[in-house]
């Protein structure tokens, strides 16, 4: 279970002349252990900090709060791993989450060498690191890691692609009741809801469900009490989080046969996106594809969208590679991006369309199965 | 807005001898600012921190990303506050939130003089610590504050009280669709599906749910797809939050008519509840309330539920004070918790029974609106 990951990251350590490290981004902590992090965010009594995950010379200690460790699986019965949990919840004396959580590290903080600390200084709490400072010599070596996973995290494992396929599979699911449910005199919130049932009763479990679901005119955001009219595009775009990794989609509808207008921009939005995906190859710099595609709306008659063209996609809902007007990050296999062109007329129409795509060593493959196109 | 709150927090840091303090915890943010903080955890890769609030001398100045800032509303307007955002999503550039967000702090702090610094250390981020440190003289006093407004938190003011009853109600109108929606050979998800959708239908937006949907014989977790069948009690116990305040509420309802037994456990479970409610007036002790709740159900011949009589609401789901075996906190005028006793045979059945109580001068009001009571 995500042995390859800690393997890199052991040697990406070990490189920097780093021979232990306090972690505590919950996406770093997923990709290393596998484990899935709560994502409810928030004050919470019971578990006192995030979840910690300790590296010293290849081996990863996690420490989680009782209430969460249900998640971690069999990630203790793997030799280059230890789980230790502390009480969260507790009625018959006070809960002391915080307190806990810095003493468990402690302990294993104690029995470490005086090797260089790497520590993730934005997410680490400052009461946690002042914590195992505190009983190091003051000569320690304490460096920064954050974002030095990120380069690593773009390229998927075969593991990781299986957990996404099956994700991509769910929220597929979900855009599939939406062609149902856009129909004029309904609400926002009536889609919302018929898709996120769908998407739960597919998943067997609740699961968080995100991103856009609004009338074209409004291009986007949370559902709200807003009556679908006649002549309505209907724009889509969900993500939800499953066994730690995130999907994404979007999918326009038409709450009535499309006017011509919006049929013409909806095949030219397809087009757009059916020529990104055709550039994600192996050896292909961001920025060429993101340019590509504003190219062809423009050239269309289009005017450019305000946002990406797309994103990696993994831990977290938007991570690199960024497909945008000036990145120079270069597409390799393994990597899972999603591609979004879209176009918009405020208080009018808009429409957008996105899918995920792996980079393969022949070419993209794609990993949401619908059918974006308009029927002739 | 929440002008009582800062004027409090002043006056507990000037008493204190702290000058200047940082705080992050989001929940504290809330109560101080009348600005809900983001419930959605994990890594993003835009806010690149916590929203953080900067105390000086009765001044307070919120620093948010400014994709967040539209949940600000009016606060800049008031006299002792200022709103800072810095730039979160871009596609043009490069997301630099982390840096930003500890720029614009470290520019506040600047032009603050050299009063203690009281710091919530563990929920501010040790980057920003540290980078505020780094230019700070060395012999700064750094305090520690984590935990100092919990008690202030207790006392509702009438403003928190206005929004609490009204996320009460939101509640009432979720928990009124589950007679209906409880019926054999329908799914846990299946309840949690009406319940999602009559809540976010009465509130005209998306909410967060939370809490437990199961057969009684589960006895509480969240939905899963298991199949109501004949017999079956149903725990059903709701959270959302609205407006940066937390909801609770819980019901138990039957897939058909109750048994003789379970019609004797509802009713002790209700009777139980009503004692719990009757005690709680100012001036009582929560473990007093705690033990008097157990020994009822004791002297009715049931087991003790392992968990807590009931706990504070308000910026968290549950907080302060906490109505517990051991807990010596003192019920005030202002104070609104939870009472939520029950009884649990684990894999045959269940009941959970739940009000929301505000602590009048005269005694206890009811905030949750529904019956308890089995029809006789």
């Amino acid at each position: 279970m995500h042995r390859e990951q800690r393997d890199q990251t052991h040697q990406y350590l070990q490189s920097h002349g780093i021979g232990r490290a306090l972690l505590a981004d919950p996406a770093n902590i997923t990709w290393l252990s596998g484990v899935p992090q709560p994502w409810r965010a928030g004050s919470f009594l019971y578990a006192g900090g995030p979840s910690l995950l300790w590296y010293e010379d290849g081996h990863y200690t996690l420490i989680m709060m009782d209430g969460h460790a249900a998640a971690a699986g069999n990630f203790a019965a793997q030799p280059d791993c230890t789980l230790i949990t502390y009480t969260g919840y507790a009625y018959l004396e006070q809960p002391a989450g915080a307190r806990l959580l810095l003493e468990a590290l402690r302990e294993v903080v104690r029995g470490s060498g005086q090797a260089t600390l790497g520590v993730e200084m934005q997410a680490v709490p400052a009461a946690i690191l002042e914590g195992i400072l505190a009983e190091q010599p003051p000569a320690v070596n304490v460096v920064p890691i954050d974002g030095g996973l990120v380069p690593m995290r773009m390229i998927r494992t075969a593991e990781e692609i299986a957990i996404m396929r099956q994700n991509f599979e769910l929220i597929a699911q979900a855009q599939a009741v939406c062609p149902m449910a856009v129909q004029p005199g309904r609400t926002e919130l009536d889609v919302w809801h018929a898709i996120h049932t769908a998407l739960q009763s597919a998943a067997g479990e609740t699961l968080f469900l995100g991103n856009d679901c609004t009338v074209g005119r409004r291009g986007g955001g949370p559902a709200q009490a807003v009556k679908i009219m006649a002549g309505d595009s209907f724009i889509v775009d969900l993500s939800t989080i499953w066994q730690g990794y995130w999907s994404d989609s979007c999918v326009t509808y038409y709450a009535t046969e499309p006017t011509p207008e919006q049929a013409k921009m909806h095949r030219a939005t397809a087009d757009a996106l059916d020529l990104a995906i055709s550039l994600a190859r192996p050896g292909a710099i961001c920025r060429d594809i993101d340019q590509a595609v504003r190219r062809f709306l423009s050239g269309r008659g289009y005017p450019t969208y305000p946002h990406h063209t797309g994103h990696g996609i993994g831990v977290v809902g938007h991570e690199a590679p960024r497909v945008t007007p000036h990145s120079t990050e270069r597409l390799e296999p393994g990597m899972v991006i999603m591609l979004e062109p879209g176009i918009y007329e405020p208080g009018v129409t808009g429409v957008r369309l996105e899918h995920a795509v792996l980079i393969g060593e022949s070419g993209p493959e794609l990993l949401t199965h619908y059918d974006l196109n308009l029927p002739d």
